[in-house]
């Protein structure tokens, strides 16, 4: 079988990150859990906004970030999200493009403006996130095209499109053209909290046989499966026969089969500057090294090295030529 | 005489940075000069941003990165400029205002959108600048209240305001209010281009005595002085009567006065990722080591710091407490 155009299309809320570095104090006053993405309304966001220091905007939504970084890695990368034709919507799609990425969903012409996250970077490097959802609410079936997703070798989901009503819609038709298309449908739960939302519905999609990727971090698998333990969780998804991803911060990595569990080790960083991105950025590495035909070991060295030069700097998109980075040490991508 | 309300207040173009990296090679492609800032219109300024890479967006401006780093060293700024009340323009405010940085000039509500700079940063961490003046190319003599200049030790102004011709009558408004008020006055000479420009009219603010310190770096005083050598440039500007404070990269800063030229050194950086800010905050840590009354080598000292700071990341302004790190240095501030 020919190998489809794109290498892996991501669907997820498209939105512009709104980083600013703030103390735990700050935190705390503002009764926002630390670590976690919680929704807020525009008002909310206004007042963050108005509190908070000084800030830098880059495109983020963590769906689109693993797509700009599968483009850094040499990958053909699609993305699916919806902004609106404002200031930060054309950021965000200039960013895209910019990357080559295809990028073909039509922005909004009225309603929310384009969706943002106000993401606090405290002292030891942990993210912490707020987001308005704006415009990628209005992600629709409308919005999926049957023959898009079936061109892509794998099509990535978030757990996140389960906040917007009608994107879980959407989410469902991405999932149902990709099977058809025998498109591999990858997902991530995205945050322990969302998992906490939407558990049942994680579950059926994983039982149900919708899933061939799952990818989380150890908070998240702890939080799907209701259970304090690493172990514990980890057994239980050796079980669901998918393969799974657990990401480990500074432990590395699980990859869970049915079969066995083998531990990858992180990529050593100096010093973690903004954790935000580390996620998404694991996985592009991941899922590039698979689509160039490196094995798993590889994969997941892709991946850690991905993800850490992410945490070294503020934002959530690459900063170097991740190519040449995976290529200096060794892998051949 | 009591100390008045403000220590420095800086009065230049308010522009927005859209920064990205580049290649040498983008440079030469897009016919730009490389390490200068050029003035481009609005249609070069839509054609570049199409041309160039995913980018970050942060509040830039000369003159407020120089308020931004004298509120982060613990000094009290204020700022004159000209933003719309568009999307880039709240950003700007916002920023100003998250620094406590005293900045009252009301947005316009209509005309020109708010200025943004396109900034492509090189691998050698060079940054090559294209300005799209526009709100900021309205500022005028109206903005400019004498009352605030004279609530200012100093008043700091950038030569880039040369550009814009109605800034240029603000600019004198500006010198004269400050002469009447007793504030001191600060000129930096902002880039060699800038200078080949306005060369006659800059030595003429010198040497009319409106100017009692000036900034330049090594590139805009061989300008201003029109000589390839940099004693010879030195030695003319001895001449000037003025305290200048001429910067020199990795080579560190002369302190020159009619008496005497002194020689300090730059602060070691591992490694420069993007060298926009860098002398914009020198003279932030200049002027706020100098109005916490540290001598000429603790100046020299505290600039030096603070334009290393800034010259190891991405971004016009400090990304850490610069007080702190002033204080760990053992600075008394």
């Amino acid at each position: 079988m020919p190998h489809k155009p794109l290498d892996v299309l991501t669907i997820g809320n498209a939105i512009v990150d709104i980083l600013a570095h703030a103390d735990d104090s700050f935190i705390i006053e503002q009764n926002i859990v630390k670590g976690a993405m919680q929704l807020i309304d525009e008002e909310r966001a206004l007042a963050l906004y108005k509190a908070m220091g000084p800030a830098t905007v880059m495109s983020g939504g963590s769906a689109a970030n693993t797509a700009a970084g599968i483009a850094g890695l040499g990958g053909k990368a699609g993305f699916i999200g919806k902004v609106r034709n404002d200031g930060l919507g054309n950021s965000f799609r200039h960013d895209l493009k910019a990357l080559g990425i295809s990028y073909t969903v039509a922005p909004a012409v009225d309603g929310p403006a384009t969706a943002r996250c106000f993401v606090l970077v405290t002292p030891d490097g942990e993210r912490t996130m707020n987001t308005y959802l704006g415009a990628s609410q209005n992600l629709s079936e409308d919005d999926i095209d049957p023959a898009v997703i079936g061109s892509a070798e794998v099509v990535y989901l978030e757990g996140y499109l389960w906040d917007p009503p009608a994107a879980k819609q959407a989410f469902r038709k991405a999932i149902k053209a990709a099977r058809k298309a025998k498109s591999k449908v990858a997902f991530t739960l995205s945050d322990s909290f969302c998992v906490d939302r939407y558990r049942e519905e994680f579950l059926g999609l994983i039982r149900h046989g919708d899933i061939d990727i799952l990818f989380a971090n150890t908070a998240e698998l702890k939080s799907l499966y209701e259970t304090s333990d690493e172990l514990t969780a980890v057994q239980a998804l050796k079980n669901e026969g998918v393969l799974g991803v657990v990401t480990r911060s500074e432990k590395g990595v699980y990859v869970v089969t049915r079969e066995e569990t083998r531990s990858f080790p992180a990529f050593p960083v100096e010093s973690v500057v903004d954790t935000t991105g580390a996620g998404d950025l694991f996985a592009a590495g991941f899922l590039a090294a698979l689509s160039k035909g490196l094995d798993m070991a590889d994969a997941a060295g892709v991946g850690a090295l991905a993800a850490a030069e992410v945490i070294t700097h503020i934002g959530p998109r690459p900063q170097v030529n991740l190519l040449d980075l995976a290529r200096q040490e060794g892998y051949r991508m």
